[in-house]
């Protein structure tokens, strides 16, 4: 028996080799520093945890409805809605067993084959993958580095919109680079979105998880209600990456066709953990907020560390884990220019485990740098430091 | 924006709406007597519960390997293998959010567009959804009544040989009919497979449900290994569905790619529940046994009742939740020439809630005899017994 044919159109989350890579290092005994995965080396909150515990307890252990218990369903409408000034029902939710599902799931029900999608490049990989694996044209657009941050590049995204793009995935707070819109960025998409009457798919995964300031979400613009599907998970607010709990928001034609896909494809997200997941929308904020402080501390060290080396230069992200450094300089200071190379030296002679800019999306032509993505948020302080000092000193060694 | 055209490929599992017509009923004041869905109403077990509670106290809420921990992983190889006389390993499992997920995982990695795939019908209507809806050609297979019970109806299997069938899903112990297969009978399936180069989907969902004997698998006959891949859910023999935790077992280069579809489509299956599986493989037999004995007496009780009605007739199922009685004669008796009217009325006028044979499969031409569903699994014995009563007393109206 052969692999069907469309499985050569699957591609995946590369992220996941590095983790495998590193675990079989750290198996034969060297120390890793694991900046490569954005997982969540932190506990998640009591309330979460009490109320999956009571859950249980109270034996929601049965099926529960395809799209989501209502209670969740509901809490979650509130949350998306009052954080974005919307008004969301019931209706518009259809909760899932993570962030992820919503991809491909978006793109099963309402992407026709040949479809041209937008997505961003780099971004995250599962976008591309499922575009492809559903046989519509993945088109990829990039972002632009300015003394501000990275931005995005209108010309690839005006590109697709000429070439008949319909869809277009967008994640502001963007994994891997860290980048978040200004205002008038924000803008000049939906107007493009709104007037080439197509829709936005926006991957909300860091929306709650700004440092500073309000976040604010391209639903929330004038005539984007009806064109935007949210994607909402739990996993980093909440630190419940290995939940697996989130949803898809958006019109309600959309939801019901994405409820289908979950009837074929898990019947229900666990029952219990929805049930956490309501504790979770109405705990404190100081116990969310705990999280992101942690959190913000660490970037704000590593950020340092990282624009003290020459050769390297890094933007501050506003939200999420990550920070994307161009190494475009200090590759060719030490004589690499196989940015996989570099990646895979650093990780067999320092331990430091990052990712590198292409395990978020095939590169594109003509790319004139060189990144790497590092998270911050499966990294305790003491390793953090550790682990930088320990490339310091490998760079310092290659410098000779 | 419309909805994608594959979306009109694809099915549903309508034994849902029943429920959703149900609850509606409930919530007006109508006392239901929930005989639709496979849910069961019973607790999970103790050792099952303490572990996951055990795993989150450990922090077993972050990411974890994409086909499942290493310890379910090798604890599901060996229970599986063990019980099948097989020889698995770690790499023939991949974990999944549920039973169900094999279904289309197997579907889209295996099947190309195009292929004849025979499943059986009456069966798990999930079957019938995911070929159609990676455009296969879903060709059914049927049962033939015998004083024994229901037995598969070789014509339609060889017919779809003839055709060209590739694959074949198998559901010894089946859902909704409960008919199970002697040795003679999975003996000739076997044969079919193999002199027909086929690969078969064996769904377990019941194996480990039987509740006298030792239940068998086809993937245990000689040249069957290679050619099987079993679908594993905790859901029924540990009373956990609503908990999401199954998995698809067999060669190593099928589970490779299920598991690159599970980091397309989920990552991985919530973490710590995998703990709590591990926890249930080596849990004492006492703890299951309880929930079988539990149900081996509704079943005895609801077949008898049912027998006990002119007009119906029922076989007792070896395994499972699920009686299928015919009610042919029944429905002649009392004036129904239609199963859906049948069972909306009996819904409506007694609060008796069950599905119908066209719940399960399209229904085939020239079906001589109508059917309905009962599951014994979410019901008490107390209630059973109240809502046979009323059905008995409703029937009795009827005829007058």
């Amino acid at each position: 028996m052969s692999t069907a044919k469309r499985m050569d159109l699957l591609g995946s989350e590369t992220a996941f080799a590095v983790s495998a890579e590193a675990a079989s290092l750290a198996s034969k005994g060297t120390k890793i520093y694991p900046f490569h995965l954005g997982d969540i080396n932190l506990p998640t909150p009591k309330s979460v945890i009490n109320a999956a515990r009571a859950a249980i307890e109270d034996g929601k252990t049965g099926y529960c409805p395809a799209p989501g218990i209502p209670e969740l369903r509901e809490a979650l409408a509130n949350d998306v809605g009052s954080a974005r000034g919307l008004d969301y029902r019931i209706n518009n939710v259809s909760i899932q067993p993570g962030g992820k599902p919503s991809i491909g799931k978006y793109i099963a029900a309402m992407m026709e084959k040949g479809d041209i999608v937008l997505y961003p490049n780099p971004g995250y990989p599962i976008y591309e993958s499922q575009i492809e694996f559903y046989r519509g044209i993945a088109c990829p657009y990039g972002y632009v580095n300015t003394p501000e941050g990275l931005r995005l590049d209108f010309d690839t995204i005006e590109n697709g919109i000429e070439r008949g793009a319909k869809h277009i995935f967008y994640n502001n707070y963007n994994n891997p680079t860290g980048a978040s819109s200004p205002d008038e960025e924000i803008e000049r998409l939906a107007k493009l979105v709104i007037d080439n009457d197509m829709f936005l798919i926006s991957d909300d995964a860091y929306f709650d998880t700004l440092y500073d300031g309000t976040p604010k979400s391209i639903a929330s613009l004038p005539g984007m209600y009806e064109r935007t599907l949210t994607m909402y998970t739990f996993s980093k607010k909440f630190a419940m990456t290995g939940w697996r709990l989130g949803g898809a928001i958006g019109p309600e034609k959309i939801i019901e066709q994405i409820t289908r896909l979950n009837v074929n494809m898990e019947s229900c997200t666990t029952h219990f953990i929805q049930h956490a997941g309501v504790a979770g929308l109405k705990a404190p904020k100081a116990e969310t907020q705990e999280i992101l402080d942690e959190l913000q501390t660490r970037r704000d060290i590593l950020v340092d560390i990282l624009n003290s080396i020459d050769g390297i230069e890094v933007h501050k992200p506003e939200a999420g884990f990550y920070v994307f450094p161009k190494i475009t300089d200090l590759m060719a200071q030490i004589g690499f220019n196989d940015p996989e190379e570099f990646r895979k030296t650093v990780l067999e002679e320092t331990g430091v485990s990052f990712c590198g800019r292409h395990h978020f999306g095939r590169p594109l032509d003509n790319e004139p740098d060189f990144y790497i993505r590092l998270a911050f948020s499966g990294i305790n302080k003491e390793d953090l430091q550790e682990g930088m000092d320990k490339l310091k000193a490998w760079i310092d060694v290659r410098r000779k």
